[in-house]
């Protein structure tokens, strides 16, 4: 059976943020790459890239939308009344994927995914999931059928741990990120299921489209890195048009789809840049940020001293921690910030690719959009992307002072 | 689907003692009694006794052997060359099981089943496994699906410690004698063709007939308590002929099988007594003998002694070691007795319902023979059977000195 079975088996942030490209930026023609941050493992030498090129193709070719399906996007009210409109579906329904470009090189795979915005956003968690599917089954293949169980044993009992350790905390909420860094579909199936029934009232939802269609759970998602990147192509120019495409982002988000799915992710540029951008408006009508790099502690007391510069009360504004959580990491940050600002958690390798194996830190990211390098500055400069001559542009029209370089274990 | 499916889901001594029953004493009326030596569990309180029924109904009445079986048991040579004979092929081809006896007594099960020897024999083990596998499936009826699967996945890891350890210890080797306190029949399979694959030069085999057929192994057994016990009912008299018929036993096995399964049990009356017993010519033929209760240092020391004062090499001698093993107790008893006696282990309870529950010590043992009540002393005399009198009367006959009493886990 093929990895991908359908077109939903994407997370949500690709449908909000593929609707607005749809609606704004039809024409804008962008690129996204294929990075593999586990230095130590060249993929190409586990994955047998032609089995990667059959699952490629198979999803390109055969993976469609079917009727169920739209009515599911169709009928999702939790964020906003029928958020996704009529021309949009329609355009989803007739979709077909942009093609893919494929090599190896020393070991590497060079995957790369071209084409107006619209219609190839979909490639990243759909690609990412495919790879971390066929790395790990390349891993196992070669065990006999008792060690297989014995994965599968472990993965049970890890996740049965971190279950009774979130029990004791019925206050912290979260959910699953993990449709990219999956073990493989199965799996996250499994894990999504068993934490809907252990924590009904913790697990408020999966970023998997189809998991949360199949489990009857709450789709996850506002936007990614993508948004802030492609808008400096796009509005790309002085100093000043770059700086200001952040703004810009923020307006188009919120003229989208409002208070429903305003949760900003505060990293692309440094969060200090982005608490100096984010006006004392927005502050007010947002309803917050999403961590994603960086000393999550000192990045969360920055936003608590952002809305009370702003007079607002912290407890009002909500902090969603995604960057390579663990169940301690998650209970420490909750204890942090109990009663000082709201938080939730996006959930992603750890929770869905647990087995006893080294996880393996892959993503797939923006490098060019409207013929322009793209640039992500994050809060750890190991997690930078873009070619250096920008990135050093980029730090300078973001102020960017930070200086934290840690390896990322996810 | 009911738990016997096969007529070979039986404990292989049971055809070995069932074909010298059907050649020596086929006339004989016996009776067995279910005993639950873990006295905390009222077993009709857990297990619905109208399930039971239903499951000895159907194995009475719908168990057959079929022909592939038939050619398997005549197709045994690994002992003696066609062990089984034609006669007795036929008999079981042809077998009714006796009916049983069931009711519940202040929520205790009383289960008896009583016929002529050969024919009645083989409900040991088979009654004892529903009663493990309707018990246990109690258990975890009530469990969501996610706790019966850590259930397996606990059972997983226990299993693979057990092999890690004893894979260190390559001259260690062993069989499965789990059949009667499996968790499941399908667990005991699985169990079984892990041991297979794993630690394919130090697991001998299975006591469990069908699972030596399916897993191509070693069907492990050659006799039990029964023998001694209904010897004393057959031959039943005064002291010296009750005393006598333990001789008698020792005759007709090897008259019946030779080297091939000479491999005696040696507590029924105390080992004491089995030692006194056993001629010098005796201990020089059988291979050796199997210790199932007392202390397995103090009477494999014994059995060095006994060994040695008839002039012969303990190191041409077997001990196998059966009675609640564990795996630190199968290295303990391998390192005491490493070059001084050979030593094999059949490891019952502990390796098939290792999956985190209490074990359950249940037992079917032969209480009356030939319209005489039995009675097994043991070397501990918390596993001793018989009525008081009997009891007392048997310790005399044997000159029975132990004072061990030590409740079993197993």
């Amino acid at each position: 059976m093929p990895i991908i079975q359908s077109l939903l088996d994407v997370d949500f942030y690709k449908f909000t943020m593929g609707q607005l490209a749809f609606h704004r930026y039809p024409k804008i023609q962008v690129r996204y790459g294929f990075k593999n941050r586990t230095k130590a493992v060249k993929l190409a030498k586990i994955i047998n890239p032609c089995k990667l090129r059959e699952e490629l193709d198979w999803t390109r070719d055969n993976v469609r939308t079917d009727k169920s399906e739209l009515h599911y996007l169709r009928g999702t009210n939790e964020y906003q009344d029928r958020m996704f409109e009529e021309d949009y579906l329609e355009f989803f329904r007739e979709l077909q994927l942009p093609d893919y470009h494929l090599e190896v090189i020393d070991g590497n795979l060079v995957l790369e995914f071209a084409g107006p915005w619209p219609s190839v956003i979909y490639w990243e968690t759909m690609a990412l999931a495919i790879i971390n599917e066929l790395y790990y089954h390349a891993l196992i293949k070669g065990m006999n059928r008792f060690n297989q169980d014995l994965v599968f044993a472990e993965g049970k009992m890890r996740l049965a741990e971190k279950i009774e350790r979130l029990r004791a905390y019925p206050e912290i909420t979260f959910s699953d990120f993990g449709t990219r860094r999956r073990f493989s579909f199965d799996w996250q199936d499994y894990v999504v299921g068993v934490l809907a029934q252990e924590l009904p009232r913790q697990f408020l939802g999966t970023s998997n489209t189809y998991l949360a269609m199949k489990h009857a759970l709450l789709p996850m998602g506002t936007e990614a890195h993508e948004m802030d990147m492609v808008y400096t192509g796009i509005f790309h120019g002085s100093d000043d048009e770059i700086r200001s495409s952040h703004q810009k982002v923020l307006e188009d988000w919120w003229a989208e789809y409002g208070w429903g799915l305003s949760i900003a992710l505060s990293d692309t540029f440094g969060t200090d840049f982005f608490f100096r951008d984010m006006s004392r408006e927005q502050a007010n009508a947002w309803k917050g940020i999403r961590q994603d790099s960086g000393d999550p502690i000192a990045i969360g007391e920055k936003a608590i001293a952002f809305y009370r510069s702003h007079g607002i009360d912290p407890m009002e504004k909500l902090i969603v921690f995604s960057d390579g959580l663990e169940v301690d990491k998650i209970i420490e940050l909750y204890e942090h910030f109990k009663g000082r600002i709201r938080t939730t958690f996006g959930w992603g390798t750890n929770l869905t690719n647990d087995l006893g194996f080294k996880p393996l830190s892959i993503v797939i990211k923006i490098i060019e959009a409207n013929g322009h390098g793209t640039v992500k500055l994050s809060d750890n400069l190991a997690k930078a992307i873009g070619k250096p001559e920008d990135i050093e542009r980029f730090k300078r029209i973001f102020r960017y002072s930070g200086t934290d370089y840690t390896e990322t274990k996810y």
